[in-house]
């Protein structure tokens, strides 16, 4: 049996979410640790999972290698793999990449919404693909083994990340532009490159990026990633939700606005809807992947595929992503 | 008789050179105090320059607003004005524009050579012109009475920036790209929609900007120099030395890779020419200011126009530009 992995939860992190994840046989999950925080302060947030690692080693523990997925599977808890949504963890500084790396830190958006120093996020009206920094980065988080995610990026900046990446990327948590044109989902043309160069995309319950919001079926939903597995091949493709699960709406305002603007950025929402939305019916948290799975099915996956977008390609990926690029070739020769 | 003011200097700052400023009559002077710093290192440079102040009252003191160079006068003194070549001490933070300014900061460019979180360096393939922070910026920038400085930005952003800029800027240190076509001069198109914003070009000697280089003749200069009075106005130039004195190449490293790269970056040298470039034999340090003001009359300027081009000019810029925007729009309707 495969594991089941979600690729993007951003909670309010709590004893009882950390249950709900054992009670939905959830093996591995990629927790964004950091946004808009330097290194300094992300280091702070590492701090406070270290604190739920210690307080809760029979639910959770820190993931570092793909290994570390069996390893939850074998002894019932949740692996919790460490990202970020944005590039302000490593500042202006392409040293703290291994930093971050060796503390753990797999997957880094190159940026989020607005214009980073390595890339252009999908809100700006120019992007220019990767800068001169971005290239360096790119090459160095394929060096040490960290996945380049690019769910929050301009399409440019995307498709120029998947042509100099060394190694395969991942849009962690998006949906189908062609199914729901937000400007945070993806074209076919950014989705066909993807999985072309090997890379993995994980499918969003988020609201905003559902057709109809929070009124979105799951037949519907299904019926997308059913559509989307014809495009990409159904070896590319995972489970990405983007659970923010608990967080109050202050924590959306600092997830858009950072402290860039003294205005309020709606991003996603809007002046009427500024909120986290109401997430559908059929998913509310960590218990609800089976859900999803009875959806695969119904819509006519068979039980191995079901298996391989539950989990089964997010483990191969990260056993392919997570370590040195030195290594990985060697594994590849042999 | 009008003032001598040089609008950039980055010197390896020491008693010598503040006496030779003295020697040379200069009565103030645009200082960067920081490249890619980030605020607290920011203000650990701040704090070196509180050190001069403290140690050499009799000849440098701060400068915060524009009356500041006749007091430097009338006590023969020169005034120091702080500036910045990147945003990085903003980090990404645009409360700390008014800190930084309370704390002095009269100059920020957006951009030093790469693409920062508002603009695009005139190195980067790509140009975006402002991003989403970078309008928001360049709004409370105008707000709290700091000089928007594009020396060393692409020429899209430095068009975007004179667009939306609600106060004139500055490109307090470069030459004509038409007379040296170097990347870090300027085109006609950018002069002219500089000058006819209100904005102003500092002229600078630094060899990498000169045609010929280090070789390049007074004459030659200040020849330039006319022409570029021709296209823009006489009111629209000043001088923007950029005089790097006694700094060992390891700062011209650090200047142009930061910690954005592991590699080695050659900016507007080579790997032949790594370092500082010799200077011109007609200007080597603060004494020679002179020297300039004699080539520009042999060239046909007239004693007015010297004064204006000298110190004048920086100065009524200075004075339009330090004070809060709300107090420049009550005086204007005055």
């Amino acid at each position: 049996m495969s594991p089941r992995i979600d690729a993007l939860q951003y909670a309010n992190w709590s004893e009882k979410i950390f249950r709900q994840m054992r009670a939905g046989g959830v093996d591995a999950v990629h927790v964004t640790i950091t946004y808009h925080e330097n290194f300094r302060e992300t280091v702070l947030n590492i701090e406070r999972w270290n604190r739920w690692f210690e307080r809760h080693p029979d639910l959770i523990f820190q993931g570092y290698t793909a290994d570390d997925i069996e390893l939850a599977r074998a002894t019932g808890r949740t692996a919790i793999f460490f990202g970020s949504q944005n590039p302000s963890c490593i500042e202006d500084d392409i040293g703290l990449i291994e930093v971050l790396h060796r503390l753990g830190l797999r997957f880094m958006q190159l940026t989020y919404n607005n214009q980073s120093l390595l890339a252009s996020g999908c809100y700006e009206a120019e992007d220019t693909g990767l800068t001169r920094m971005g290239l360096e980065v790119v090459a160095e988080m394929n060096r040490v083994g960290m996945v380049i995610d690019m769910s929050h990026s301009g399409e440019r900046s995307t498709l120029d990340a998947i042509a100099h990446s060394a190694r395969p990327i991942a849009i962690t948590h998006a949906n189908s532009a062609s199914w729901h044109p937000a400007l945070r989902n993806k074209s076919d043309r950014v989705l066909r490159a993807l999985a072309e160069s090997g890379g993995i995309l994980g499918f969003s319950v988020y609201p905003h990026h559902l057709r109809g919001g929070g009124d979105c079926t799951l037949v519907d939903f299904c019926t997308m990633v059913a559509r989307t597995a014809d495009l990409m091949g159904v070896d590319h493709i995972g489970i990405g939700t983007d659970l923010c699960q608990d967080q109050p709406d202050s924590v959306v305002d600092w997830m858009r606005a950072g402290r860039w603007t003294k205005a309020r950025d709606y991003g996603e929402g809007s002046a009427d809807n500024p909120g986290f939305p109401p997430m559908p019916d059929w998913f509310h948290d960590n218990r609800d992947f089976g859900t999803i799975e009875q959806g695969l099915r119904a819509v006519g996956f068979s039980a191995a595929d079901v298996a391989a977008v539950m989990g089964g390609n997010w483990a191969r990926f990260f056993a392919q992503s997570f370590g040195a690029l030195e290594t990985a070739q060697q594994e590849a020769a042999q």
